[in-house]
């Protein structure tokens, strides 16, 4: 392409797109196009949006949630429930449990899932951090929001294993059919599940 | 979301991905985390790029083309067809067509489409600087390859009946059923477009 534009710094635009997890290279070309199109005040916010959420974002200390003060507010709410830390792989899963508005504990934020096969073990997550958060005693109940895969139950189960001679209550959280989703396309595996976790009503 | 992720860098970073098109809230979330993940070297290089594109690129002062250079690398080419013209909407018309590699002659890039609904008038077009850029004599041909969409067919038609006078041929791409398609997916129009122009074997 780049001996057809012959706007060399327009193919690097396109190349940092493509390099984006899901853009192809159709949709890289129309993003860089269209960044292209904007106004030059409205690229340069685009740009520093990047460059500041790099220099301002950093790991909460408590929690490890992504945060620019030293804790998040999740962390730093005083009026959540100590007693209760729902561990997940990523901060992008707090946004999904704050979604529901119900969950009203603290977070620890893994950053990532044990996987041998990626080379990744438990010392390149912040177990550590999650050991000295729970030292402090408050908590009761370790919730593993690990997802419902192969890396997610392996670290939910070396987890429950490293707290349960903490006292501690470990859960996971329940396995059935999607709420709104269809019976017929639900796979065996999780129709099974949902049988075994089937309660009165 | 600001309220529960602390990270309001984060937050205008997701919205800075929200704002490009074909770009929804879910994936936004995944870009900007994606880009906060990278390591600092490469998230300036991402930046950079943005910048770059908006600081270097000009139009070329012939075709309109995107370039960095007066001419762009299609316009300063010696070796192609200067008594051809090819008229596009956008630049990435320019893409498509020189990936056929067949197409040796020059273009103009009009860099919009007629569009009274939208406020487009040929005024808001290049459509001075194709008559200057026609105005030298050694255009023999002008091919009309605007979308075949209303406003496609309306600024192949202005430009057709102001370019007429100069004596120019003027030619419109074929319609037809696209290559490798499917007669049966084929729409009414252009299955009839694509009987009206059928040729002998």
């Amino acid at each position: 392409m780049s001996n057809h534009t012959g706007a060399l710094p327009l193919v690097k635009l396109i190349e940092q797109f493509e390099r984006l997890p899901g853009i192809g290279r159709k949709s890289a070309q129309r993003l860089a196009f269209h960044v292209l199109d904007l106004p030059i005040e409205k690229a340069r916010e685009f740009a520093g949006a990047i460059l500041d959420a790099h220099e301002r974002i950093k790991k909460c200390s408590h929690c490890q949630n992504l945060t620019e003060e030293e804790l998040c507010p999740i962390c730093a709410d005083k009026s959540r429930d100590e007693t209760t830390v729902c561990v997940v792989e990523d901060p992008r899963d707090i946004l999904a449990f704050e979604r529901t508005r119900e969950y009203k504990g603290l977070y620890h934020v893994l950053h990532g899932l044990i996987s041998p096969m990626d080379g990744v073990g438990p010392e390149q997550l912040t177990v550590k951090e999650l050991m000295a958060g729970l030292s402090d005693g408050k908590a009761r109940e370790v919730i593993m929001a690990t997802n419902p895969t192969v890396e997610g139950e392996a670290t939910a189960s070396y987890l429950a294993r490293l707290l349960r001679p903490m006292g501690l209550k470990i859960t996971r959280l329940a396995y059935g059919i999607p709420v709104g989703g269809n019976l017929e396309y639900a796979d065996e595996v999780t129709l099974y599940r949902a049988l075994e976790g089937r309660r009165e009503i």
